[in-house]
Formats: C-alpha cells, sequence, structure tokens
C-alpha cells in the first residue's frame, strides 16, 4: 500500500541513500529528452539583476557578487553589455581578469558595433539578443525577419571567427511566430551557433505552453537550448523546470529573481525546485550553503528585504506550527518538509507558542528546557498555553514562562531547571487538532 | 509573418475587444476539460493564513479580512477549525453572521466529533481532511486506508444530512499511491461528496506532475475538484494554473500566500496568471482594483512587508529600466506589459535615472518637465545623466535637475519651466543601446 517511485526524480525509484524523499507515485517516467539531472546555470544578476529598479551596481560590489557566484557553483555569470556605458564597458574587462571558473558572458544586441566593443573586453562567450514578435518588430526596432537573419548569421560567424562561445536568442518568444521562430533557429544552428534562447520577456508563458515550445524546438536545433522566464505571473520557476523536462540545457537565473519588473526565475528557487527533483546532482555541483550569504548580500546591494516568502531563506520556510503538522514533523521531518534545511546550512523551528498549538509540540519543548511531565500533564499545560495564545499574540519566551510555571507547581519543591537539550526522539503519534493540508 | 491566436486564452484567437494582449501563436488548443476561464477561489487566509509563523488574528481583524475578501468577490471564505480553541469556535459562530455574499466554510479533521463542533458554528459547508500517504499514515494519525473510507463515508453522511457542502480531500496527496487515492475518491464520490480535493502538502509537485493527476481523477469523479498546492520549490501559481487546465474547478489560496511554512497560492499571484488567461471572466468577477488594499491590510495583521517582487503589487512590477525597455513601452504598453496596472488602479513607471537609460525615456521626460528639445539635444542630455549615473547612484530629481539645466543652457535667456504634463504621445522607435530578453 506503499508509494512506490520517488519525488526526487531518481531513476528507477531508487532513492540515494536515504528514504528521505522518496514515496511519490507520480513521478514522470523519465524521460530521454529531460534535463533535471544536467543542466546548467547562466547567472544574470549582474546583467539582468542590474535592471532592476533598485539595482546601482560599482564595480567593487560587481567583483564581489561575481565571486561569491562563482564559489556557488554557477557555469556562467553575465554581464550587462559594455554598449551600455563606459563603466559597464570597464567592468566587464575587470570581471573577465579575476580569473574566476564560471565563464565570463555579455549580454548584447544582435548588431556588429556591439559585438565588436564586447569581444575587445576578454569575456568568453556573447549572448546576442534580438526582439522577434511582431510587437517587437513594429514598436521596437522596426526590422523584417530577413534582415534578422541575416545580420544574425553575420554577428555569429564573427563570434565565432575570434573563437568565443555565442547564444543567438529571440527576444519575447512566446508572442513571436513559431515558423519564424524555427526557420531562425534553423539556420543559426547550421552556421554553429553554440545555444539558441527562448525568451519569456513579458511573463506570460504557461508550464505546459513552455514544454511544448522546447520540445519543438529540441526536434529543429542540434545545439543547446537556453531559456530566460520573467515572473510578472508568478511561474519563472516552474516553467524553467519544465523548460528543462522538455530538453533545454541552460536556464538563466539572478540572485532572488532581480530584474525588469518583478524579475525573473531566482537562484534560490530554482535551486529548492532542482534539489527535491535531482538531489544528487545539484548537492554534489553547487554550495548549498552559501545561497544564504549571496542572498544577503545582494538584497543589501539593491537595498531590499528578503521576502518573508522566499524559497528557503525565507524566515519562515522551516516553521511549523499548526498542531498536525508539527507533531509528524516531530515524528519524521519528510511528513511535511520535502527540502531538508540542514542541505543550506539552515535549522527547522517547530512553533509552540499559538493558539494552533499540539501537545506533541509542548511535550518536545519541555524535554528541550530539561524540565520532565507525564503525558497529561504536557495536555494540560498545552492548554494553558492555547488559553493565553486565544488572549492575546504570545511569544516563545510566554509559552516558555507557562511551561516553567507549570512545572514548578508540579513540584513538591522549587527546581532549577537544567538547561535546553535538543532532542531527537521519535514521540508517539497521537491526534491534534488542527488539520492542515 | 505576425503572430496568431492569443496569449489571453480567449477563444479562436478573439481578443477582448482591444488588441492589448494579442498575439501568442503558443496558446494551447482549447481543451473541453480546462476552467482556466471559470474556476472558483476557496480563500484560506483564515485557516491556511492563520498557520503562518506571524498569523496572530482577533475577532476584529478576522471580520476585517472576511468582509474585504467577500467584496472582492472570492467564492468561498475557509476558517480555523473550531476544535483548534475555543476562540477558533467562536469565530467561526461570528463570521457565519456577517451575512456575507461568499460561502463560508471550515476545514476539519476526518472525524465525527470534529464535524459535530462544526456544523452547530452556522458554516454553509466542511472541507474535511485525512492524510493519506504512507508517510502521514505511519508518522501522523497511524491509520489504514479501509478504517479512512469507512470514517469518510460516515462523516460525510453526516454532514450531508445537516444539508451543509462537504468536500474530502487526501493530505499530502502527491506522495500517496495512486490506486488508494482514487478508490477512496471513487467511494466517497459515490455517495455524493460535493468536492474531492487534491492538495500538495509539501510543496514537492510539479506542473505536468499535477496535470497528469487532476486529469486522471478527473475521470473517476463526477463531483468538483478542489486542488491546494503549497509553494515550498516555487510552484504554487504554476501548479494551480495547470490543475485548472486538467479540470479542477477550485482553488485554494491566500492573500500574500501565507500559511505553514512559506505558504501557498497567493491571491494576488493567481490572478496575474488569470487575468492573463480569461481576463473577461477574472475582470467581472473579481475587484481587483482591492487587490492592493487588501494585501496591505493581511501585511500589516502579520507584521510582514510586501515582497519587492510580488506579481501586481510589488514595489517594481510595473518600472521599467533598460532603454530597450523604457523606448519600446513608451511606444506601446503591451510589448513589455502582459499585465495592465490600472486593471489593477495602479500606474507604470519608466526608470530614466540611470546608466542604463535610452534616450527616448528621456525625451519623454523632457515632454512630462514640459521642456522642448531637438532629438540631438535629448541624446547629448541622455549622455549626460549616463556619465553621472556611472560615477554614483541618481534619483529622479537628480535627472531632472541635469534635463533642466542642459535646457536652460540651450536657451539664449532664463526659462520658467511649466508643470509636469503627462503624455501618450507616441515615440518613434530607435535603437538604444542595453537589449533586453
Amino acid at each position: 500500500m506503499s508509494g512506490n517511485g520517488a519525488c526526487n526524480g531518481t531513476k528507477n525509484g531508487v532513492s540515494n541513500g536515504s528514504a528521505y524523499y522518496r514515496s511519490n507515485p507520480y513521478q514522470p517516467v523519465p524521460d530521454f529528452l529531460s534535463n533535471v539531472d544536467k543542466f546548467k546555470i547562466i547567472e544574470s544578476t549582474l546583467r539582468e539583476g542590474e535592471q532592476f529598479a533598485n539595482a546601482y551596481f560599482d564595480t567593487e560590489t560587481k567583483i564581489k557578487i561575481a565571486k561569491a557566484l562563482d564559489e556557488f557553483g554557477v557555469d556562467y555569470i553575465e554581464l550587462t553589455s559594455p554598449a551600455a556605458s563606459e563603466q559597464s564597458r570597464r567592468d566587464c574587462e575587470a570581471i573577465c581578469k579575476l580569473g574566476l571558473k564560471a565563464k565570463i558572458l555579455t549580454h548584447i544586441r544582435c548588431d556588429m558595433r556591439d559585438a565588436k566593443l564586447a569581444v575587445e573586453t576578454g569575456v568568453d562567450g556573447l549572448d546576442v539578443v534580438i526582439g522577434t514578435s511582431s510587437f517587437l518588430r513594429e514598436h521596437s526596432h522596426g526590422k523584417d525577419m530577413a534582415y534578422i537573419e541575416k545580420t544574425a548569421i553575420e554577428v555569429i560567424e564573427y563570434i565565432k571567427s575570434k573563437g568565443l562561445e555565442v547564444r543567438f536568442s529571440s527576444e519575447d518568444s512566446f508572442r513571436s511566430d513559431l515558423v519564424d521562430l524555427l526557420s531562425l533557429y534553423k539556420a543559426v544552428d547550421k552556421v554553429g551557433v553554440h545555444r539558441v534562447g527562448i525568451a519569456d520577456t513579458v511573463g506570460c508563458a504557461t508550464p505546459r505552453q513552455v514544454y511544448d515550445l522546447v520540445r519543438t524546438l529540441r526536434g529543429v536545433v542540434s545545439c543547446d537550448i537556453e531559456t530566460h522566464f520573467h515572473n510578472d505571473t508568478g511561474c519563472a520557476v516552474a516553467n524553467a523546470y519544465c523548460a528543462l523536462e522538455a530538453g533545454a540545457t541552460h536556464i538563466d537565473t539572478s540572485v532572488l529573481g532581480i530584474g525588469e519588473r518583478n524579475g525573473i526565475t531566482p537562484l534560490g528557487g530554482l535551486m529548492a525546485r532542482m534539489v527535491v527533483t535531482a538531489p544528487e546532482y545539484v548537492k554534489s555541483k553547487y554550495k548549498l550553503h552559501k545561497l544564504k550569504e549571496i542572498e544577503d548580500m545582494v538584497a543589501e546591494a539593491v537595498q531590499i528585504n528578503v521576502p518573508f516568502n522566499n524559497p528557503i531563506t525565507g524566515f519562515c520556510a522551516f516553521t511549523h506550527k499548526a498542531g498536525i503538522h508539527a507533531k509528524a514533523i516531530l515524528n519524521n521531518p519528510s511528513t511535511y518538509e520535502i527540502l531538508d534545511p540542514a542541505d543550506f546550512g539552515l535549522t527547522r523551528y517547530v512553533h509552540f507558542a499559538s493558539r494552533l498549538t499540539g501537545w506533541n509540540a509542548v511535550k518536545t519543548r519541555v524535554k528541550q528546557l530539561g524540565l520532565s511531565m507525564t503525558d497529561d500533564q504536557v495536555k494540560e499545560c498545552t492548554a494553558k498555553i492555547k488559553a493565553l495564545a486565544d488572549i492575546r499574540p504570545i511569544a516563545i519566551d510566554d509559552a516558555d514562562s507557562i511551561i516553567r510555571s507549570f512545572h514548578i507547581s508540579l513540584q513538591p519543591q522549587p527546581h532549577r531547571p537544567s538547561e535546553p537539550v535538543p532532542t531527537d526522539e521519535v514521540i508517539p503519534a497521537e491526534e491534534e487538532p488542527e488539520p492542515a493540508a
């Protein structure tokens, strides 16, 4: 009757050495197209992220961010075009000279002048882009598809002649004509472009639509496929995931997702998704313990708060509150946690100071405080905590005071509690009043 | 060569009176299973949201939130179980007496005692839940599937005998055995349950997995299908969308997504997704202008900040910065905006005070300031703004000062600029240095 298969995408239902993530019968049958366990990251905090409303990165900050991303293990770091400003050009040069393990890219218009300026900076590759949707052709650059193809091939051949890597991407791919798009990509694939890019520039794409487009493209080109998803409709992580399922090879991210408008696929959100799907690949390749540090660094640089609900690092990501959750989590964390906080150098917190508290959470706290009570006594004490929480918000200190004072009332003589002791002990299952789905 | 079809999901490529959202050839072929243009919302801020780490709602706050949600137009409001605490029970009664248009639900364990307590509060329906995954069966309630089915039928028949609506849901559906799940749902469907629920309690589900499970279930039961998605891996909006595509009828949301850990599908994020897909349905049914007010109210009640990157209401959701974006947006907002800020009572902001500024954005600002310059003069002035922005962060005031002082330098005599005048005038397309995808 137990689940078979694996929620983490390990093949053939075999888990990576522990039963932690097992038991999901709905894991899709492994698909030869899928790259969920072998994707690469193009980290664009220093390009897309610089287009975030609050971003102003001086050279020193850019270097700090580039080094941190390199240490984290991203495959590529993408920089603002040297054509944007003289300082942007100098910053490109400075970052190329750092000798990072990550390859350095810059992102340019499909224009020979920009390409020439960029190859002089010392980058490893160029990400070339042009708008192909009728919207952008009409309202942005005003060029037709024949002109786009001709220019694309010229620019790509020039970059390849300089020995550099080159990606060619449309902008606003999901509102471009499918036949135009495939024709163009087929043509640039033929001249040896390293990657083609699919970009949801306006954030309109849906997951199954992404899957269909990338899968179709996968049958047309032999080069790698990079994807870029804006988050206007909240689907940027899911769309990246579906792109990988359909055979995309590279995902664009930025730290905390910063970028134009409300940004793109966040590095941390993508890590949350992928570590559940492909734990071995993700944990061996990326230094997940560094994630919080990088997010804090970028948040400070652009003067924002890490969102309360950020995957992994949001302050409540590993906090459990409802009685029924708390009890089960104390028994076995995988009941209500698909992510292990320890993988990110973080810890879980079981909330026991609210009206939704269950007695199992209080029992654990009693043990942590080094006190001793029978189950009936813990239940009586829990009722006191809930009664106070019904009247006003209570803090951990309040709950601890109630526990301690209740404990004292049980003793014939005053008793000095010892220091808190963490416990991993399993607590027997019993019902809690607050269900949660 | 232009796109055919519609990104907004309008059938047959016919847009709703404007060309604003048109031109997406990848819109899936309309599917008879899909409910993307006829879904209902079960708003759970006062149940799932109360399980958020920071949530402490007193009766007055609960009533304020319930009234605001009702005014917004949600179909159902779900409340914490009356079995959780005496105050929770009294709050249920108080909200039932408000006479709201929305139906009032409460969320209980699959247990006759809880059901009896709940029907006495005056609610319109009960959402019944029990864990069915091997994880929860083993570590939470310890019951087997035969017991679950027997109890479920008893509880459902009791609730129906009282004339109330009843939903039956598994917890952790995506880690439950498929055959167990379908057998159970088939049995409760047979005794006339109104809805069955699919819950991704741990936030592990992926969009195509959701589509497959809901579509399979759609072929097994004739009742409605409610879905509930946690956001641990950043897919809660996308999963809700795919559930609707597969025939789900009801989506659980909370304001800002607050709930256990980092929460569930946010009401605002779902609105962003659905107004792009089904603008007529969403705009006619929900008072989108009220969204910001409700989010601010809940954020204040639980003492959090609205995330900087929140869909629609994040401070940068409608801010455009890169030169190439700014220029196109000034030509036609649909080039880089799939959401219209006016639908939410908000406005867009084109950033022109940065090193990524393009001259088209500056030209617009010059007009807004009531000044007059030739294009060559605007380009010269733009170079001055970018040069300063290369040295230090500049504010709008700084950019305005540069524009004004440059303008004065052009005049034979000092000139007093008139008040800013907004302009909708179309500016001719020309190239900008910062590409953006």
